[in-house]
């Protein structure tokens, strides 16, 4: 666990440098100040959060401060905040040797990407003509965090093989890829995707596996003995899990309409997600010998009823129509870990540490299908085609755009670790020596030992 | 660590089949299609979730979606739900090699238990006889978790040593056998149990027993090497601890009324709580050497104020009252896990593994009779004969049940671990191995002992 | 592990007998047993939550129950529940061998802390001079929380140095002279301070400073092996990171004017925290060799901007604003870590575990100047005066009465550890065995240098 793993020339000749003292708090240090004038000329605050909230509520006849959006919006945007930070951040802890990396790199870019969303979402969907400004409240700070969310998936697929300043970039991209997606989806097409099946978690895993495949690693075997679990790691992978599972009835309600809107989404989702938990346990049992449970499963295909639920939750999909979403992902995803992901690597050399693909991207893809056959029951029938085209088009624009930027991370600037130091947070992290790992009785061993070799 | 935990015949030649590979995945694809056509038959949203809310809120004078239940209920539910969830979760994780078991199984039963539970309620509670359809919202979510709070319970004294299969039929009959106690309690006798000391607790506790009586194992001695916690085993249980404490007093007013009960009842639970950390703490160091505390005491006792003052939680009590409350069962619960619980084991035969007789049981009657107290103070003396009859038959039914469903769950089919492999986590999962365990230091003797062996 | 830590006499001739068999329970006994009297002399329910609401409520026009305080301030409150118990709790858990203590200690004295804060806050802010009593709901519930954290920041700067019974009177002592400086700031000079920059973290932090000088451990180094983390200790600590840091914006939000004020002061502190993060990784990035990241200040130095934002919050201070506080308090509280906590060990002979001095001394203190220069910005200007003068008065009142304490801390009554075993669970904990910790190789090891040694 020394110095070794940061050596410049690597054992296979191949020139890594992961030193990232000058790049990562350039990087930090200018986006911030970027950040802190782009809001000095852009961002306020609207109406509600405003001081003038007084004036505002007498000119529209509202009665009580308990009408002020806060008190509609703020309880499940605490929970999409927590999904985002413990919930995302944990749920990548699962690696024996890169918890800091996967809870500390997704705080990182988290931080990063809210700013950067709540500007990009604001000139994109809230820029007021007359002013100039875009004007944030409660339900701008939820967007933003939806926003993170779809660069976390994107984490997600490049867990361990990429350096923090290679990750704000993805960030940078992503938001931005984010908000035009977006724009195009909701505001030009108009479709309804409230809990984000496409927007944010199709959108995310496609464009994690666009960069993942650019930046395949042939040699990444080299990195097996770190690519794994150990007990401890993956309890607080649970932790991330359960966060996650939880709280997404408040992701699918947070912004959907006021009043039966809100009510019906978090029902509709906690329905989705308990039924694919129940899936999820047999079809993993089913595939291990003698029926043993796999935590990967656990940890990630229980939350696909989630995913998949967030086009329709706030339709009249009815109860057991949630249930039945539920089942299906479940299991979808569950046959996804078994195998789409082995598939992945070995046919189209995509390298998907946290199997995003198989608990974002079809999932998502799902839930926009369930969507539109939803939409179109209520005879809105036009809406089938523009989703299913709207797919497409989505994947397309993400793959494309990936692969320039895939070109670009692959310039030899960025600090990246060799393929023999992925999954090590020694590359990135000051780690703390463990003693405790040679008990008493071992000291006395080499005591043993050196007294042999004494004789 | 190998596969030898797995041995159809174990040591003592007592034959155990542990292989639920057929079991597993039929109960949970056939249970939860069950619960997709039940769902289809009875379960419908209600006005407040409905589209027609709307015209509902015309209908009834109502002038804003703020005043939608959803906005008085749903911060509760979320606290509720991570109590389900988290708490009694990661309270069940402080087993050394049982984690991935108390916090994954008691996640698949909860995820079924609530489906069910919003069946069972619905029937006896509020199936509309003109539609015979069941109309849910935001309070039967809360019920519903409530409802599997109950079975959660009588996981904890079946711990390590039942198999999923066991705890899914555990959690079938529990949620129906609550249903129906619910049901005598609440509606035929008119007894207020808003936080659920008698129906969610006492009987969780006292039907988790009976079937640990039934299911007792005289070679349990066998597995003492795993009953047991680590360093931090112990600390993902505190996780469980604290969630749990910090959200009980949303427990216990999470369906109370609207406006001061709500409010009342969130203060007492709060107070109470608070109170049962200083005695608990109190008896702790008192009844060890040198004053040390223990963990399993600071884990469950601390919790016994919310226990404790469910059913009297939004009685005017007086604050003062609440920490009585508070005082007398932190010390009763401790002093369970001293003494209580180890006579069960030897003199009853009854083995608890997580001590629910201490946290549930006793302090959930305890709060049955504070409520009858409380509310005969008020007046309604017919209440105190009520409570104390009905302590008494509900035990009984609860005894009686259990012993025929014990019978049922000793068939030799459900795939339960041998005495030698209770709490253990390698019988039901795959446990990753932990090569950590071996430190490069050991390397260097194993080869100094070839060497030596050599010479 | 063994017993040796207890001696009474250790190596270095000090007697220190940690046995707090008697001292530990008598405290809680007696302080709780007081806690119960005053509540029944002096504690009610106030008017949204006692059953007289409905007359409440019909005298001064308030239409719904959904006015009632609960639901303006119930799920912040939850939130900033979170922050004392987890947060802070686990935050404190980074020591490889104190996770219990930072944990279960924090537990305790933050359950007794909050009662004794809702009397002492009762007296000096809300005593009905008509009745005698002091009434309380939510809102104190909330004020009390916040009352506790200032002795729990104490206890970071004492974290592994003293006894549970001393943390008891450093709380007791805490809350006392929290009540007196918060009545002379808010309500004596009129100072506004909703997040408690000044009155919460600059009085906790300078506190707890001024204790753990008194308290000066020359021999402390003799601990040095148990004063540092494991890789699992730094990952439970950022469970308690990210609780505070997701939910600062409660904390700030939580007792601010409905409306826009608790709208606004969210989403200055959402901002302010998010710049502090990138400016923490960039100067956590800077300061060490390679560019590698400390989890010392990933951990704490994140949290400055949410410090900072406390006594501006729910001023219009813009988002630009709020991004810039958060911009320099990561910047100032990173470079504490790195030279003013080493520095004042040396110089001033102050050891200060957790660096509260860098995370809530200083942020603290400049939060207060920027809330005076905010409030002199809107024509306030006498504000600037009455704060600078304030500060220096508030800081020197808390040397002199914790020089007062400290000299009474000293008495060699209370149980603390000898220098040489600080920073261990061993002394005050029934800390598990740790059998994992000689895996089966080994005893193939011993079985073979037995083998040589009979040779």
């Amino acid at each position: 666990m020394g110095n070794c793993c940061n050596s410049v020339v690597n054992f296979f000749g191949r020139q890594k440098n992961t030193n990232v003292r000058v790049s990562l708090p350039a990087v930090c240090f200018v986006w911030q100040i970027a950040m802190i004038v782009l809001f000095g000329v852009f961002i306020r605050y609207d109406e509600e959060s405003d001081a003038h909230w007084v004036e505002f509520k007498q000119e529209n006849n509202i009665t009580s401060d308990i009408e002020n959006d806060f008190y509609f919006r703020y309880p499940s945007f605490q929970d999409v905040h927590v999904m985002i930070f413990v919930g995302f951040g944990f749920l990548m802890t699962f690696l024996k040797r890169y918890s800091f990396g996967g809870v500390g790199f997704n705080f990182l870019i988290a931080s990063f990407g809210l700013q950067w969303a709540l500007l990009m979402q604001g000139w994109f969907h809230s820029l007021d003509p007359a002013t100039g400004k875009i004007y944030i409240g409660v339900e701008s700070l939820i967007n933003a965090d939806f926003c993170c969310a779809g660069s976390l998936i994107a984490y997600g697929a490049l867990l361990g093989k990429v350096s923090p300043v290679q990750l704000m970039v993805v960030t940078l991209f992503g938001i931005t890829l984010f908000a035009v997606e977006e724009y195009i989806i909701l505001d030009l097409l108009h479709c309804k995707d409230a809990g984000g099946s496409m927007v944010i978690h199709a959108f995310g895993g496609y464009y994690g596996l666009a960069i993942s495949w650019v930046l395949y690693r042939p040699n990444l075997h080299q990195s097996k003995r770190l690519n794994g679990s150990v007990y401890h790691s993956d309890m607080f992978a649970m932790i991330g899990t359960l966060f996650l599972w939880m709280f997404w009835p408040s992701f699918n309600s947070a912004i959907t309409d006021h009043g039966d809107g809100q009510h019906r989404a978090a029902i509709n989702t906690y329905l989705a997600l308990a039924s694919s938990v129940l899936t999820t346990v047999a079809i993993s049992s089913m595939s291990q010998k003698r029926g043993k449970l796999d935590m990967v499963h656990i940890q990630n295909a229980t939350l696909a009823g989630g995913v998949a639920m967030g086009t329709a939750a706030e339709f009249m999909i009815t109860p057991y129509g949630s249930l039945i979403v539920g089942f299906c992902t479940g299991i979808i995803s569950t046959f996804g870990y078994l195998f789409v992901t082995p598939c992945l690597e070995n046919s189209l050399k995509l390298q998907d540490t946290c199997g995003v693909h198989n608990l974002h991207a079809a999932p998502g893809m799902l839930g926009g299908f369930i969507g539109a056959i939803v939409a179109a029951a209520a005879s809105e029938s036009v809406y089938i085609s523009v989703h299913v085209s709207l797919k497409s088009s989505e994947v397309l624009i993400n793959v494309r755009f990936s692969l320039f930027k895939g070109f670009i991370l692959r310039f030899p600037i960025w600090g990246d670790p060799a393929d023999d130091n992925c999954f090590d947070d020694e590359v990135y992290w000051e780690v703390p020596e463990e003693e405790e790992t040679i008990p008493p009785v071992l000291e006395y061993n080499n005591h043993m030992i050196h007294k042999h070799q004494d004789m």
